[in-house]
């Protein structure tokens, strides 16, 4: 075995001539490796045969030292900037591109607005000139990674006509990092902020992270975890985040905080955080105004208020308006913006968890000042691995909405298992609330196209960490990739974006790209299939969220467990939403409240998510609710299989270690596939008292095995 | 400022072709940059086209692979691996390399013993061949290395007779890792351990950590934190190690475990953990043979036991002796050994904790099982930025002793202050304890030269962590190369060291060597100059020991305290360690106590630790104590404003964001430097009650500013 690696890496040597170095990932889908096929290569070339590239702004020359690092990994040349008519390459603002930027049509300066930008070739004497220009630096700086992704990608440079912008103004990551660099559902090592060295050093690590980021068009990063620490809001961090403010800022990038809500208490030593009181009011101000003063583009505050535990307005006895539109006022002379987290329940236990948040927010609808945004969760529950979209999507017309997704995998195997996420965010995106009428999907709520005077913006949780790939896995990259390109336009497809990702991390090789991609594709509802099939949710440990523990019952509150949440007995599972349980139902439009509410219409992917059914109920396939729950959890765990022996065809066309590392990891996921589904199968035989069909293997184990198993130290448990 | 490093950017890509992509320092000094000099690489291509190196061990596999990519880097080819008689580079154990390997006379292959190799030019029929050989396939491992190593430094290759071998056994890495991730002492971000992901995935660090110990010598490697988790011994670690056993094993590289001395009670049940007790030395037999099954080549345990807190074999009324036998006897069938610290005090404060180890191990000197070596911090405080020798060298004859050696850089700076340590670690190697007379150097005592039959060997505690350049700092990766190169030979010097590093990881441009070599060879001196001069110690912060804290006074006990060490009052300064004070100096050689204890004698450097001298006390320079000490204070900080001048003037040489990477961290250093000076000058002014000298600039603060500086999540204070 250590000898036919080695083999392999004699042949992969010759297939990666000027990379006999191990990708080890830290490059991510930004690795600009030289173009293989000679032809593409030598038309390339002749098209960037000459460059102008005026740069006299920050963002502006870090846009130009892209394209020289890109082009001299791609073309393997030293790029040559020339004076503009002796350019094939004219790159700049529109007014700094003269002549050529004149040619842009005055209706497409309109529609790229202050992030857009035009990639088109003109052709002036006979000659083709390619043009990258941009109403602000910041089009250009997204122009070029464009540009420099169509080399990436293969495509050709000829008759170029591409006019984009982005259909939502706040792309931010949302870092749940704390202080002492622990990650709070962190599976990629710890914080990348070293604050500690900061503000004197800035780590290589910043320039690349915003690098990537803006290659995606991300422009936001709130630096600190949700349960905030109050000492974050400190001149002795404030002089640190700054630090970070003004590296980021050439990227496009601009830093906000999470804050927590008894700041002016437990920091300013004040006696109230009560929203209405006006020296809390100052406080914030004046806090506000010392930020700013060093961060003048500083963006704005994140809140989770009154949920788990965290103060906010109810602790003193104002609602979620009232303490958002708080910080709002201290925010908007700055032009900041408040993102206020509908990710909300309190202390006593609901009858069901799901309804609380639309519960809370729906009677604030319109209350809320033009700079908050209310940011929800893809789902009502908190990030499983599949969930119906939440009900306070076209709920709440009035107020600008945030979509907050989870990138780091809390509840998809952490950095183990391989889970492309862009198909859970657009099943989501693609819902239908019906808050129009037919087609008021998510997605057009969320580009304001139903009342274009709300701010617009998606989050993502991150999960970047310290390892040396960023993500924990190679493949996890893909979901910080495919949440700024879905943030920058919805409506991509899962495909397109994995496509070009394949393209840019591994090979241009269609013999890799075609079956991986579509490996990609299924990836996350294999994954559904081996931890919660057929509407199930919140099912996993109590350890750190890490692997099965379907029968966790008793740990501090009952919408905590599992048990809560299915519901499984003798007679059968799942949580009744409908008007005969929890009527949570009851909080979609009709339209949508009938779809799920009726079995003969219900996806069998949300059926126990809204029905509790008896385990002889006949499913549309026509085995029992049991066997075909049984049914689901093999195949998952077979899903997995079929993945290794994909990824085993594709290993002449990529890097050896990076084939290996990931074959690991694929070895670690399927054990873990197999490790969830003997656990659920085991756990709900003991409700459903029906037998394994005798087609699949019965499991190594028995429950009790299952149920003993304890892991040490399991990650993303941060503290603060 | 932004507009000239741009421009310095196009300057250096030309330099460094082939690599557009900044230097973040994760190759470390293996980075097999192509060589500039075409007359250089020409020469080099000749001189290994064609290759024979057969490799029918992993350990050969991973050399040849190591010498595909380095040849690859270095000279950008292909390497053509070819028949021996076809070949001008023969590499392999000498069996392999048939009638080359014959040419090797008996003599050197009897020296080169199991680790050494041989590479030597050979005239054969007119032409000339270069052989890399050893007796092992390790020797062939570190051979190859040394071979890149001359092209790394733009040595000949011409008329080798290279005849090597590491003069001490036991070349080990310890990392004070816990479980959790957290580093004691860790200033480089968190352990590259990811035990939650093992042991299915092998992280490509553990490779390149690998790749990088085996390249300077080390072989061995104590995985976890001295203040022992007994969760490492558990099933479910163990399952780990091996698993980072089996990486490293092709590198040469052995793992060893830290241990609780009281695991049988913790881990095992047991009442007691008495080492006479015969049911804990069946635990302790029984969990090595569990051990050894997994991992047939072991290292052995590592003990910190009566110490800081920690258990040992004195809580049950036994000595060290009866402690270490105890775990020596259950790891020698499998050829295991026990590293057994000497860094100890117990519950009550002593009157000179200086005096402790020495009290309690020179008893029991030849008690000792002969696979137990006591490790010996390099001076008999712990890690202060000058110490002298400690005592226990020389005064254990009959005792393998182990030098215990900190990278990591608890007192001197963290990984903000470039501190190349070689010069520290010389300093202890080159002292005379005169006991076997003059010139009985511990170098010679370590290399087992008075005593052939005791096993020898180096530690050093590790100053590795998540960080992209793995130390923090770039410079700080010296300080793990010079402890590598310094255990395989004790005797190199800290320039030829610093030289061999330089030029592996920047350029073999002198115009950047001669001057960075310089400062790096001073630069330890200058941190000593703004700390601790003069012999002053143990003065830092308690928080972390970040920073200064010559006032610390009361926290938890006197031994803990900086008042302790320097006992200033109004009539002066020092601890009195003569006859009439703690005569800690009577624990050395009466040459080495003369030499100390005689202020006619004593060096500037040990001053304050031997005596306590009046503020007027006139110095060999002719100024007061209070006035050199001034001098001291002020020349640190100035000298780290002329290393930065000279780090200026190097710019056009190296990578310009590992230049900027390091500018920064020295103005970083600086800064620190300054906080250093003003805060101990000011506190030892209150006591001396005299002034600052007019020809240096007046602290910028007061006291009270110093001494209110608070430091929020300092670095490196693990949790286990």
């Amino acid at each position: 075995m250590r000898v036919s690696r080695f083999i392999l890496f004699f042949i992969a040597a010759f297939a990666f001539a000027n990379t006999l170095k191990a990708d080890n990932g830290y490059e991510l889908w930004l690795k600009y490796k030289h173009i293989q096929n000679p032809a593409v290569e030598t038309r390339y070339r002749s098209q960037v045969n000459g460059i102008y590239f005026p740069s006299n702004t920050d963002r502006l020359l870090v846009a130009r030292k892209e394209l020289v690092r890109g082009l001299g990994g791609l073309l393997n040349i030293q790029p040559k900037f020339a004076s503009i008519d002796q350019s094939s390459l004219i790159v700049g603002t529109i007014p700094q591109t003269g002549w050529a930027g004149r040619t842009i049509d005055a209706s497409s300066i309109q529609t790229i607005g202050n992030e857009g930008y035009i990639i088109k070739t003109i052709k002036q004497n006979g000659k083709s000139v390619i043009l990258i220009a941009g109403n602000t630096d910041t089009g250009v700086l997204y122009g070029t990674f464009a540009f420099l992704k169509l080399m990436q990608t293969g495509k050709s440079l000829d008759n170029l006509n591409i006019v984009d912008y982005p259909k939502t103004s706040y792309r931010v990551l949302d870092h749940w990092d704390n202080p002492d660099r622990s990650v709070e559902r962190g599976y990629a090592g710890f914080s990348i902020w070293n604050w500690h060295k900061l503000p004197g050093y800035i780590d290589p690590r910043y320039i690349d992270y915003a690098r990537a980021n803006a290659s995606v068009g991300i422009n936001g990063s709130v630096l600190n975890n949700v349960n905030a620490n109050v000492q974050m809001l400190s001149p002795f961090y404030l002089a640190k985040v700054k630090a970070l403010a003004d590296a980021f800022r050439p990227y496009g990038i601009r830093v906000y905080l999470a804050v927590k809500f008894s700041s002016p208490v437990e920091l300013g030593g004040l006696k109230t955080a009560d929203p209405l009181d006006t020296a809390v009011q100052r406080w914030w101000k004046s806090k506000a105004d010392e930020i700013y003063r060093a961060i003048p583009d500083f963006g704005g505050f994140l809140v989770k208020a009154n949920s788990e535990g965290q103060p906010g307005p109810q602790t003193y006895g104002r609602n979620h308006a009232e303490g958002a539109n708080m910080l709002a006022d201290a925010v908007a002379p700055h032009h900041g913006i408040v993102m206020w987290r509908a990710f909300v329940y309190d202390h006593k236990v609901p009858d069901d968890r799901a309804k609380q948040a639309y519960n809370e927010f729906t009677p604030l609808d319109g209350k809320f000042r033009p700079n908050v945004m209310v940011q929800v969760k893809n789902g009502p529950i908190d990030f499983q691995p599949r969930e119906p979209f939440h009900p306070l999507f076209g709920a709440l017309p009035n107020t600008p909405i945030m979509l907050e997704v989870q990138l780091t995998q809390e509840y998809l195997g952490f950095s183990t298992n391989l889970v492309y996420e862009a198909p859970l965010f657009k099943e989501v995106l693609n819902s239908d609330t019906y808050a129009n009428g037919k087609g008021t999907t998510v997605s057009k709520i969320l580009q304001g196209k139903y009342n274009p005077k709300l701010i617009t913006g998606m989050a993502g949780v991150a999960n970047i960490g310290t390892d040396l790939n960023w993500c924990g896995h190679p493949f996890a990259q893909a979901n910080w990739y495919c949440f700024g390109r879905l943030a920058w336009n919805p409506d991509q497809t899962s495909a397109e974006i994995a496509d070009d990702w394949l393209k840019m991390t591994f090979t241009n090789d269609q013999r890799f790209v075609g079956p991986v991609k579509q490996e990609m594709l299924q990836s996350r509802e294999n994954t559904v299939n081996y931890m919660t099939p057929l509407g199930l949710h919140h099912i996993m440990s109590a350890n750190g969220h890490y692997g099965p523990g379907p029968w966790t019952d008793n740990i501090g509150r009952a919408d905590w467990t599992a048990v809560y949440y299915h519901k499984a007995d003798t007679n059968g599972v799942g949580f009744d939403r409908t008007a005969t349980g929890s009527n949570a139902l009851g909080q979609y439009r009709p339209e949508v409240a009938k779809y799920y509410g009726d079995l003969a219409t219900c996806p069998d992917e949300y059926l126990l998510w809204f029905h509790h059914l008896s385990w002889n109920y006949k499913m549309r396939s026509g085995k029992t609710l049991w066997d075909e729950m049984v049914h689901h959890y093999y195949e998952g765990a077979d899903s997995v299989k079929h993945m290794q022996q994909v990824w085993n065809s594709v290993q002449p066309y990529v890097d050896p270690e990076l084939h290996d590392e990931v074959k690991q990891l694929m070895a670690v996921q399927y054990a873990e596939a197999i490790r969830w589904r003997n656990s659920c199968v085991l756990y709900f035989q003991t409700f459903s008292r029906k037998p394994i069909p005798a087609v699949y293997p019965q499991p190594e184990h028995d429950l009790s095995y299952y149920r003993s198993l304890r892991f040490m130290n399991v990650p993303g448990q941060g503290t603060n």
